[in-house]
């Protein structure tokens, strides 16, 4: 058996593709496996002295895994918002910041001023530190235009991204991420562009994957989300929301309800809203970082939600107000520290379920005829990495069967 | 001018050194300064651009400050804690698990079985870790051996660790860590052994700078450390405490009675502390990643200390049971997040005070004559470090004048 890339001297190969029972099953850890890769595609994972490979990676005994999925970023930005961090440290709050002018009203000044260039330029190293991290798959987020043009430009930046990196893309639009200075007077004008106008444009160019609103006390209401999810389905966008965030606003059922395929953030989710997750296979994707960094607590009841059976995701949700971090290691430690998830729980939502979140089901796991994303750690085992806290332990990352880290 | 080293392009060198007003003022920041090295320390600080040096490096507008000083780790150790970790997520507390035979004496009982090449070849990659966010100055604990010979063996490893290095490695013997487990029913025999042989023996060999004990209910009592801190300094070792972490236990008034360089930890700190530690002019040093990763809250009242004028030092805590990360910018965005710090105070807190509570004054600042420890980041201020939360935008670092990353 030669393969284009062996990759062997592995500790383990966490495949995360066990279907069913406790998290740490589902891991389905092949101890001692070797990975023969050929192509973009995984060709073989198993055990034999006789595998050679074009191209030979010794794992030097750490393990590997899927290529890890950040599902929820908003990395394309301009601007910094450092000042109000120094301002969350001295008592303000999240919302008193966005309600003094500060937030995300700040960053959508500063990213209209900047050029389509200047935006790809910003982007790029973050990019690249989640790619140091591990990740080779992110979901990128409109939402810091709040135009239809500005929107449509942001998605066109992170087209650009999606082409020139080596990484898989899936972009989102938030035109609903906050209202627009423009129409704070007139909210039912920027709903009627966004979904008369801008949801049928960006479908019919395959723009985006999801349509995404933020349900919250300064954003959107339930009524106008659920107009512009229907809105978004109907012109084949799935859809996904930022719900039960900084206020209890019963968000989780909204999700829910309108067939949306993730839920996140859930800081104030209640037992009802976990409840309502669990029926209706909704993902919950949990943001630890964010909830730490805005100082926007309690964090969201991670273990609540994995006990009763709702896959829950983790991501770094980078992004320049509520969590400047790509560091995708503290979001797994906190997830366990903070969130009380176990490490294999952890694991499974920075890889399998945050792969669903983005409706890459063949991503995110280690089967053979999957996509080759994946890691070479220089740690032995995946309870490593929310142990060694908030640290890189990442030696190799290969995206699409080619060594890109 | 022509220096051996020329440091150039800074948008601004934090020197740390003014000596009073607000954090901001002693950061004595100089807007635009070039920096001239001879030998190990720094010849110049300030405008021309006349000057030259033998070896010019392009600091490409990111800001430079002193070398960060860890002024608080265990790094030397042999082990693993991941399963308490994981116990700790799920629920239990770190004195449950130091009563059931986890914790400390767990990472004893590694570590006495590990030879001092084993101890050195693990602790080596931590410091690497270190270094690359920053630190030039690390303090590095026994307390892992607990037996005389073992504890001296640490202060050998941690001897040998400094001579290979490119680091100033501060020696501290924590021989007062824990009660071993021989020890566990005659307690006054261990007390003996370390005041009567082990501290005159690692006095008159310079095996270590400081003498410091844990006062904790599952560890040392007032009078216990009281005789040991005095012993201690009879010997002419200077002293230094963890006080008041698990437990709220006046230990940081004990620590000022007894001219203690610092007390450590502080989660549990009363009024009646912070004012004793203001009095006496002992340095409170936070280890914000502990409370965190150990599920110790609260926090340290950072901002209560802050404001009654006692000097707060920062550090890492490294250590394989309640922070087992080397990151640096997380502790310092937690010691913002967490602990109420502003930035300029946090990063204060990882220079200048960590330097003066390792009683190395000349070090944690950048003025004409001192040793040049430097740091060059990617990023134009300082307030960029905490913001840009738990990553590390180091680009190179200098220590006696020489590039070491």
């Amino acid at each position: 058996m030669n393969f284009d890339v062996l990759i062997h001297g592995a500790s383990e190969v966490v495949t995360c593709t066990g279907t069913s029972g406790p998290a740490e099953e589902r891991l389905a850890i092949q101890r001692g496996a070797s990975i023969g890769i050929n192509g973009d595609r995984i060709a073989w994972i198993g055990v034999d002295a006789k595998a050679t490979g074009t191209l030979e990676l010794d794992a030097l005994g750490g393990f590997v895994g899927p290529g890890f999925v950040d599902c929820h970023t908003h990395v394309v930005f301009a601007g910094d918002r450092s000042t109000e961090f120094e301002q969350r440290t001295q008592g303000k709050t999240y919302l008193e910041i966005a309600a003094a002018g500060g937030g995300i009203a700040r960053t959508v000044i500063a990213t209209r001023a900047a050029t389509e260039d200047e935006l790809i330029a910003l982007a790029r190293p973050r990019l690249e530190r989640l790619l140091r991290h591990g990740v080779t798959t992110v979901e990128i987020k409109s939402g810091y235009g709040l135009s239809a043009e500005s929107e449509l430009r942001m998605l066109s930046v992170i087209d650009r991204l999606a082409h020139e990196t080596p990484m898989t893309v899936i972009p989102t639009l938030l035109a609903l991420h906050s209202i627009p200075v423009e129409f704070k007077e007139k909210r039912g004008e920027w709903l009627r562009i966004v979904n008369e106008e801008l949801l049928p444009r960006v479908a019919a160019d395959k723009l985006a994957r999801f349509a995404d609103v933020f349900v919250e006390q300064t954003a959107f209401t339930h009524d106008e989300a659920r107009v512009c999810m229907e809105a978004a389905r109907k012109v084949g966008l799935s859809i996904r929301m930022h719900v039960d965030q900084l206020t209890a606003n019963g968000g989780a059922q909204l999700a829910a309800s309108l067939g949306s395929v993730t839920a996140d953030h859930l800081e104030q989710i209640s037992a009802d809203g976990i409840a309502a997750l669990a029926k209706a296979g909704t993902i919950a994707v949990l943001a630890p970082t964010s909830t730490l960094f805005a100082k926007a607590r309690p964090f969201a009841p991670g273990r609540a939600l994995c006990d009763a059976g709702v896959r829950v995701a983790i991501c770094t949700n980078c992004n320049p107000g509520s969590s400047h971090s790509e560091n995708v290691f503290l979001a797994l430690g906190l997830a366990c520290v903070e969130n009380g998830l176990t490490p294999a729980e952890a694991y499974l939502g920075f890889t399998r379920y945050a792969a669903d979140a983005v409706l890459e089901p063949e991503r995110g796991r280690l089967a053979v005829g999957s996509p080759a994303d994946l890691v070479i750690y220089d740690c032995p085992s995946y309870r490593d990495l929310p142990y060694h806290f908030a640290m890189n332990d990442v030696a190799h990352v290969l995206r699409a069967g080619r060594p890109v880290f």
